[in-house]
């Protein structure tokens, strides 16, 4: 069986921290992978020098990752076309509206019996029409893509603390890579499972990819709740509604994808945990109610003017909602998202954020 | 159809707040129920005064809940016979050690077709059997009992804010109290639910009286976690693996026992996120770290004696599973309940707390 040669296409914060995972595992199963691994570096200047000839001098990522050893088995490629040559085992984690244009024309390059994983937050939204970054990636380069995702905020994984990770594979049966190949299971488990970072597998490629993207708008929630000093009690309903209508979101407009993903999974209630507790799109939406400014204010005052995924994720729901409003069947709607979205664009008091509830 | 009259047994914190919301509810369902609610306080000297006398002057629990009013429709009594006099719908919200001792002897004085609702932390277990306080408190009394438990701070619920409550209700059809009673769901959604207090009824008293008891083991897990200085990635971790123990352990051993009562109720995921957020026990669990110190010398320092659920409950589960070892085929066991009693009882280091998850 030939070794899987594995290419990283992104190399930013958690781009860098996977990288690094995956160095470590190459070796740890080397009867499976090449011990190379290539990072596609979206090439920029760092201190006056190429990024990606300090990540190759320095095995670190300096911008994005700084003080953390990548291994010196990673090497950083500018050229997308040099980095995938080979490469059967494709991660991709770059920023979710990049995705396309990174793509574009890579599928003429590919090596046989290729194949992608995703670790892409976000989903590509066209009014009545909601698309995952797996199936976009699949679509583009004409090869199976499974997800991965969890509670893992980049640092910390990076200084090993311990955490659980969701790998969503397709169902099997369909194996492209003749029968003696690695499942797709198979294949990235070995590539991503550490003692300190543990996959659990599940079929539900969507419903992981779904949730990454889905739990920003609960994360807002919470932030509200924080700013308006509402206590734990109130945290934890708008946590335990949040989760419940992005799950029957899901299940109700992806029909493959489960329930169990949502509640069960790291990339389920831990990630949207994670998230509630410490992550940037809680922090903005508790400083919008303390400041009385508008988020987009804030993205260039916290964020250095990058974009914050809860607004954009909430605006998506929100006009796939009005687009397919006669399929709707819950009872209630999902009034937790719309809150969301009326206090981001519509000017609504974050006060109102449990009306309807 | 007559009236139904209420009868809280318990005054401590939770006691007090749950009789606020019980009293506005009496005086809005007047068609319902009688306006006077009876509460039976061990009676206790404050200021000189007996509790009781004050409470029915103030119309507050100076000692458990001060600052908050009661409603003047609660009338507080020391002798537990005169205090449940004709009620049909009594409240237990005792701590959990003396549940069979306040209980002795009442159901001779019981008035007819009365039902209970359980609001006790906690189980009962000896060696290999656990019991819940509503199935105890149904064998004392000879009658139904339902059971309430949610992500509710009684501080918080006495401010109103926002919160939600899960109701578990026995099965309908067996409907002692003639047929055109009130169905014990309708009985005490009536009487709890409020617009910031959001009832949700579940068919699973059980499940709810065990959430509240077994959520606190997993509380010292992310105390342990947060005394450790491990990030978010890990306590979320801890979370959510605690949440699939004590609900895998509860559906096992307790067949009627619901999944869904864990992973979507408020006496479930939000519970359990808000002990582990700002709990007690997540507190003691912390400082154990911090200081070296056992949880007993804490328990003195900080809680002035009184005792901690969290150990009693893992200590609880430890001789249960020890006793029916035999029945477990969860393939790992409850490695995260057994470390958590480890920690507490056999000195194992806090650092060990994710061996074996």
């Amino acid at each position: 069986m030939a070794k899987e040669k594995v290419c990283i296409i992104g190399s930013g914060n958690w781009g860098s921290a996977i990288a690094r995972i995956a160095a470590m595992n190459v070796k740890d199963h080397s009867d499976i992978f090449e011990e190379e691994i290539t990072m596609f570096v979206h090439e920029e200047e760092f201190d006056g020098k190429p990024l990606s000839s300090i990540i190759n001098e320095k095995h670190e990522n300096v911008k994005y990752l700084s003080g953390v050893q990548l291994g010196s088995n990673v090497k950083a490629e500018p050229d997308l076309i040099k980095a995938i040559k080979g490469a059967t085992a494709l991660i991709v984690v770059v920023p979710h509206q990049f995705v396309e244009k990174v793509l574009d024309g890579v599928k003429d390059h590919l090596a046989p019996g290729a194949r992608a994983v995703s670790l892409i937050k976000g989903v590509k939204a066209d009014g009545g029409k909601i698309y995952t970054y797996p199936g976009i990636i699949s679509s583009l380069l004409g090869i199976r893509c499974s997800a991965l995702g969890g509670a893992n905020i980049a640092t910390e994984v990076a200084k090993d603390q311990f955490c659980e990770s969701t790998l969503g594979v397709l169902p099997e049966g369909t194996k492209p890579h003749g029968k003696d190949s690695l499942s797709d299971a198979d294949l990235w488990y070995n590539l991503f499972n550490r003692p300190t970072f543990r996959i659990r597998v599940v079929s539900d490629v969507d419903g992981v990819a779904l949730c990454g993207s889905l739990k920003n708008v609960i994360a807002l929630g919470a932030g509200f709740s924080d700013g308006l000093g509402w206590g734990s009690n109130t945290k934890s309903a708008i946590i335990r509604i949040g989760i419940m209508e992005i799950k029957d979101f899901c299940v109700h407009f992806f029909p493959k994808v489960k329930s169990e993903t949502f509640l069960e999974e790291s990339c389920g209630v831990a990630d949207i945990l994670t998230s509630c507790i410490s992550g940037r799109n809680r922090k903005v939406a508790e400083d919008m109610v303390k400041t009385g400014k508008g988020f987009q204010e804030l993205e260039k005052e916290e964020l250095g003017g990058q974009s914050l995924q809860g607004p954009q994720t909430a605006e998506q729901l929100h006009n796939f909602l009005e687009a397919r409003r006669d399929e709707v069947s819950r009872s209630d709607g999902f009034p937790l998202i719309e809150n969301v979205w009326k206090i981001c664009y519509e000017g609504m008091p974050p006060e109102k954020l449990i009306e309807g509830l």
